[in-house]
């Protein structure tokens, strides 16, 4: 049993070979979501396979009617708790690839950081549970089963995995499912989220022109979508911020005052969150406090709008179609094939007259998962997580969604524990992706004392 | 003198020669409002100098602070008038590039049509005058002077020309001012234009994150952009199409019920209508008629909109901006300076708290052209048209601008003379613009008589 202090010095000893495997597994372009990618994600997974293996997991992938699912198990000591641990091996696009320093898949130490698309996201944060796994084998210290499960389409609707859930059931039975793909409000601090929102998601699109129209010969006489459209995203929200979708907010639970003080206390100073990301925390509910409006409530928000011309200078038409990427983030208990019907009823209703609707694609993603402040299991990982510095662990419902993580609980009989380390400053999602390398200690600090408080009698 | 019919015989003998020249002056790619294509629009500026001095007037290029204006003149014969011509040898841009089935400047013949970028808008309307010019040149049987003045930047507001007017006063002088860049409601049937709207525009942007923000971590806590931009371009109409800027509508003459029945008589059945451009006329002021909202109102119209991730499937971002392109056209007596201020303190006023918003560009581009049905010269052009063919000549107030046109009318202290050929189905700014030979031929026969009528005694 390693003491934190000697879990820092093992961390520090092992550093360079650490990044070398967290490197390579980053090198993959293992973008799901655009199929032009597809053989990088075969590749990536295959390599993940193999490093599996290679730490003493007995490997392999499993197919999907999607992209293939890297398996990986350890059986437990008879009468030690098996646990299940979820990740995934995709990433996000990476475009406006301009925007970014160094190459999204040559990672690059920088200050620090690991520059690269999934160094946090979560490549990263799996790599120190992995690393934790890796040398608690190594030393003979690991005292439960570990079942790994690491999927490749998370960023685009995990439709694979959640096919086969119900035919894996018997291998992935377990007791604790740890998922290390949320965040921490800020660095240095752990973090316990009690809370993952749903998601669906909706594009849709307003046309019937032939072409592109003269804006003057015909501004006045035609609707122009891209107008239409404004006008239709518009109705969604109320001036105080609402969702106007009717029937929207029948299933939303109301938190308890308990839940909601632990959800605002750490929320930081207006000035420091401006400092994060640019902007003041003025969307979403105007009467709630944003760590509610982040993680209790729901949001209907559009990723991507197109219309018309976008080159340098002017183009004066009335664009020929208008189109919308919307997703819609769900809170316990609403039914997320419920609000998906509802929010393309909303909007089918408010097209207008005179130009064509239509939907392009839309996707059921998960519902939300709503953890209990009493379960004692929360009450261990508190334990952990309050030895790893100084900081008092805090409690988070996070806004963002793991789709699969609701339905993998519920199938392989075991309590989730959702516990990350990144940071809105490692820009998931956006150019520029890094993870801080003190924040990917404290995650290995975390794995390695936490899968040996799971190997103990709770 | 020759006929009508003489003159179609003379079109169908020198078809070859009429399309070889026109061919060549679309094989320039005269983009004026991309600064990639400079060089382009100088070779067109010179090529078109060396044309009209080929067939025999004294050309040169006259320059600007933007583009050179190709000027060409031949003086009247003592007590005839001088008939001044504007067009212009600049083109739309041509994205999206996949959607052409002929290169754009590559012009191609396909049953009866010429397609290329400028087929119709302004190079093939020019044209026809200037193949019409250029036969009276040859037979000496031109009776009045011809000044052309040809602009390079009318697709991105004039201001080259503009600035020189005033200077170039003396060598505008003129009796009328004839332009062939409007258009006809059907084909085969001449329209006298009545009136041109005026135009003002402005980009908008609204920003202030560092970047991307993931959806679901920051969805209901920052503003997101896109909904945002979608919020303030609905708040531009009421439902019932009025615009909402307040003062907008003040300066607005409200046109004589003549005007109105005159301007409603040619318009399209609703079926026609819906088979030409793919949609009904359903936008705009609802309790006008098309005709009067094309032509005797203003608008305000999107003709650009983007915002975050365009790509194959989703991407769940808050996009760290948005931006619009606007367009406003302006009707008699609207002051163009007077509503770009009152649009853009509108956008400002609307502008949301916790985002930055900014105006990226602005421009007047001019006011609006009204001609009074009871001029002589309109009576004149009136006769000549009814010549043509056996349809009766139809007028119409048009909703597209040349911002220059009532400037330029002002300091050559000209009568405006409006007649073109051009249609709908020419796609004029779309991709496959094109130009019917019928229309051309139509543009050739009134060219020829037109500049006959104007040389007889008034």
């Amino acid at each position: 049993m390693a003491t934190v202090e000697e879990l820092r010095g093992y961390f520090e000893s092992k550093t360079e070979e650490i990044l070398a495997d967290w490197k390579a597994w980053l090198g993959f372009s293992s973008i799901s979501t655009d199929p032009a990618y597809a053989k990088d994600c075969e590749h990536c997974a295959q390599w993940t396979v193999e490093y599996l293996t290679k730490i003493g997991l007995k490997a392999q992938l499993l197919e999907t009617p999607g992209k293939p699912v890297v398996f990986g198990n350890i059986p437990a000591p008879k009468g030690k708790p098996q646990v299940l641990y979820y990740g995934h091996y995709d990433v996000q696009p990476v475009d406006p690839l301009e925007d970014w320093i160094s190459a999204p898949f040559t990672p690059e130490l920088r200050e620090g950081r690991l520059y690269a698309r999934g160094s946090s996201d979560n490549k990263g944060q799996t790599m120190y549970f992995l690393k934790a796994l890796e040398r608690l084998i190594k030393l003979g210290e690991l005292g439960c089963g570990v079942t790994v499960v690491l999927e490749g389409e998370e960023e685009c609707g995990s439709e694979g995995i959640s096919e086969k859930l119900v035919e894996w059931a018997p291998k992935l039975k377990s007791d604790v499912l740890m998922v290390c793909d949320t965040g921490a409000l800020m660095p240095g601090v752990p973090f316990i989220t009690m809370g993952l929102r749903g998601l669906v998601s909706i594009e849709v699109k307003l046309g019937g022109l032939h072409h592109d129209l003269h804006s003057g010969a015909l501004g006045g006489v035609v609707r122009n979508p891209a107008t239409e459209m404004a006008r239709l995203i518009a109705a969604l929200h109320g001036p105080d911020g609402r969702i106007l979708v009717p029937g929207y907010y029948d299933e939303v639970k109301e938190f308890s005052s308990d839940d909601r003080a632990l959800a605002n206390a750490p929320w930081p100073p207006a000035e420091v969150f401006k400092a994060m990301v640019g902007v003041e925390a003025k969307g979403g509910e105007v009467n709630l406090p944003p760590a509610e409006r982040r993680g209790m409530r729901p949001t209907i928000e559009v990723n991507g709008l197109y219309s018309g011309y976008q080159g340098p200078g002017g183009k004066t038409i009335i664009p020929s179609t208008a189109t919308c990427k919307i997703t819609s983030r769900l809170v316990s208990d609403q039914n997320a094939e419920r609000c998906l019907t509802l929010l393309e009823d909303f909007l089918r209703s408010k097209a207008p007259d005179g130009l064509e609707f239509s939907v392009i694609s839309k996707h059921v993603g998960g519902r939300a998962v709503a953890l209990s402040s009493t379960d004692p299991l929360i009450s261990r990982a508190r334990k952990v997580l309050d030895q790893l510095s100084s900081a008092k662990t805090q409690f988070t419902w996070e806004g963002g969604s793991i789709p699969v993580v609701e339905r993998l609980a519920d199938v392989a009989g075991a309590t989730p524990l959702l516990v990350g380390f990144a940071l809105e400053s490692d820009k998931a999602h956006a150019p520029n992706e890094s993870f801080a390398l003190s924040q990917f200690e404290l995650g290995f600090l975390y794995a390695s004392k936490m899968l040996e408080e799971l190997s103990a009698p709770s």
